[in-house]
């Protein structure tokens, strides 16, 4: 058998990285990393003739770093096919969650090397290029989900969203479940919405964002998003995880010049578990090198599990430096509230979109007044002024605060 | 806020019942079921001006059995988009798995309504199609992956094909990390094994199968399957869950008329709790309907988990009655040698595919010899005469059998 550990291997940056979770199942803690190597590269599970020399040595991964559970391993970058994310996680992410040996294996962290992140095309605008779109300098982005997730035609689709833009978010998104519905086709949505959001452009004198839910078949999802932009609107929305990576690369890289809003509907399936899975900020790295401009996260308060650190790494890992690409701006989702902004924006800083769904329409009087309400809960956080202060003189946070304090 | 429980409700023709294991966290169960009804269909965490009373009475779902933490849902079909997979997982199997009201959650069986299935093409093929292409009747097909996963050059890939072939097995496989490789392009693979293959197939006078990994983003997924069916390949592989169902889909709905062998590689990541995420059986279900011809179940045997009873169920899921869509032909791999052969068909039966990589090129004589081995237990396994009984006269097979015995 081949030996893939060296503990004094440093990984060059000829290297992919991974930082697996192992807990060995009936081996020892050196055998279930021996093994989680080879089979995430060139090995299996017997000796074999046909394993030649050159193989082995140009493309043995190496176990470098064994620290309690945590386990590095640099794979040489010609294991990989550049440009090709699913063949990439098909080694790396593949067969070894299944693996007898393994209790339990978790891949926490994915360190690119250059010649792959250069592979792929990155954001094409990301969190700065949101910024210059809106003009906004100084604050977080708020925003809504049109709500019910689904059940409204395009004409209530398209008031909801108007409402709330005309209430003072910047952006409005479908729901991750909601595409084309015999009771709301995608094609009239999404010419009354941007409608919607014309008029409340003009009338607040502000960049209003729509973010169409074009989730579909490859072929469907272009030409929703030729659709979209035929119609003025510069941003599409794809549910990452349940299209997948294949069909998430091709609407990258088809070049449409629009920006790329990623739902992460799906992940909590393979993320949630702190020992075996997918770790959130891996899913981000992958979405960031394949090229979104903005990413679901979580939010670390609110109805959906996920702490404060495990986001944090997720958004560190969406703007930290990475061979010169774009940083992807990080999305805060699922059950916010006013009552949540200054922690939200305590945890996670300026740079974020804050989506409040039920905590926008759920408002004693409505989208509009939800909408209002929010955004003075976003001006409170930004100038440091409590939410309790700032209620005194805005009515519509003081009611907000009330139901959800 | 809207109830979704009725115990009495019997699903109709027109809704789509998921089956769930709930483990409620910190609330009922009703409660936790409620919530998981809600977030994976119009509901949201609070009451919401917009919910309008056609919305919820149209589409909401109904929670009409729970049997411990069994749970079963049937979902309005008119929640779903027609033939649009990622939108119907982005509903019953996206957000729920992060709810903080569920400590644990897992999608068991999904049973598709016939309109939805028939907005799908299902398999062109299926498990028929496989034993009309080859003639064979009445033994389980046998086959390899060429090893190592990566490594080998295009002219060592094809001879360790052919030797593979020659020796006796029906089908030779990529590995699922295999796609276009520096040291062993795409294009110079298919064209020298599809060779071996032909040479093979004039030799032994069998039909021969050579599975190609044409992983990859969308559209270069289609171009190599094109590049293969211009060589004669009639069969393309994919690995469904690195690429997703928005890319699978396209590969289907392409028309290509080529086999889809679908391997599983990162299954586990999400399959492998028994009491969260999703199961290997719904993996099948989504995978048939959108219409693969072999699918990866596991093996029951070897080195990946999976308990016999999960991999009948997988099985079931694959050919059991859909409204008339093909039957998928199960593929065993992973960790298999010629000793498996006996109880690997007990526990699945004749319609498999047993696949067998290190268990081939493991053989002390190399590969041909394994492939020998290989088919010589499955002919004995066919015939009903013990392994040790049939090795008195096969040199290969007693030779595999003391090695692995």
């Amino acid at each position: 058998m081949l030996n893939y550990t060296n503990l004094k291997h440093r990984p060059t940056d000829k290297e992919l990285v991974c930082e697996f979770y192992v807990e060995p199942n009936r081996v020892t803690m050196e055998k279930a990393c021996e093994q989680v190597a080879a089979e995430s590269s060139i090995g299996t599970w017997t000796t074999i003739s046909t394993m030649n020399p050159r193989a082995a040595e140009k493309l043995r991964p190496t176990v470098f770093s064994i620290k309690g559970n945590t386990v590095k391993i640099a794979y040489p970058q010609d294991l990989f096919e550049a440009g090709n994310m699913p063949e990439i996680l098909s080694s790396i992410a593949g067969n070894i969650f299944g693996m007898k040996t393994v209790k339990n294996l978790r891949l926490n962290d994915i360190i690119f090397p250059k010649q792959i992140v250069k592979s792929f095309k990155g954001p094409r605008f990301g969190k700065e290029g949101v910024r210059k779109l809106t003009k906004v300098k100084e604050r977080p982005f708020c925003g809504t989900i049109v709500k019910p997730k689904v059940g409204l035609n395009p004409a209530e689709h398209a008031k909801v969203a108007y409402e709330a833009w005309a209430g003072g978010l910047d952006v409005v998104k479908d729901d991750e479940n909601l595409s084309s519905m015999t009771f709301n086709k995608f094609e009239t949505r999404i010419a009354k919405t941007l409608d919607a959001r014309d008029k409340a452009q003009t009338e607040t004198g502000e960049k209003k964002i729509y973010m169409p839910n074009i989730t579909a078949e490859t072929m469907k999802m272009l030409d929703r998003a030729d659709y979209v932009k035929s119609l003025g609107g510069e941003y599409i929305m794809v549910d990452i995880l349940t299209c997948g990576w294949a069909g998430l690369q091709t609407v990258r890289d088809a070049n449409l010049n629009m920006f790329i809003h990623a739902h992460r509907a799906g992940h909590a399936a393979f993320t949630r578990n702190p020992k075996h899975g997918i770790s959130m900020k891996t899913i981000g790295r992958v979405a960031r090198v394949i090229g979104v401009d903005q990413l679901h996260i979580g939010t670390a308060v609110g109805k959906m599990e996920g702490s404060a650190e495990d986001v944090i790494s997720s958004q560190k890992g969406l703007e930290e430096d990475m061979f010169g690409i774009k940083p992807v701006l990080s999305v805060a989702s699922g059950g916010l509230h006013p009552g949540h902004t200054p922690d939200l924006v305590k945890i996670l800083g300026k740079d974020i979109v804050a989506q409040y769904g039920g905590g926008c329409h759920g408002h004693p009087e409505g989208t509009r007044a939800g909408a209002t309400a929010i955004r003075q809960s976003i001006e409170a956080a930004t100038k440091g002024i409590s939410l309790k202060e700032y209620a005194k003189s805005k009515r519509e946070l003081a009611l907000a605060l009330k139901k959800w304090g």
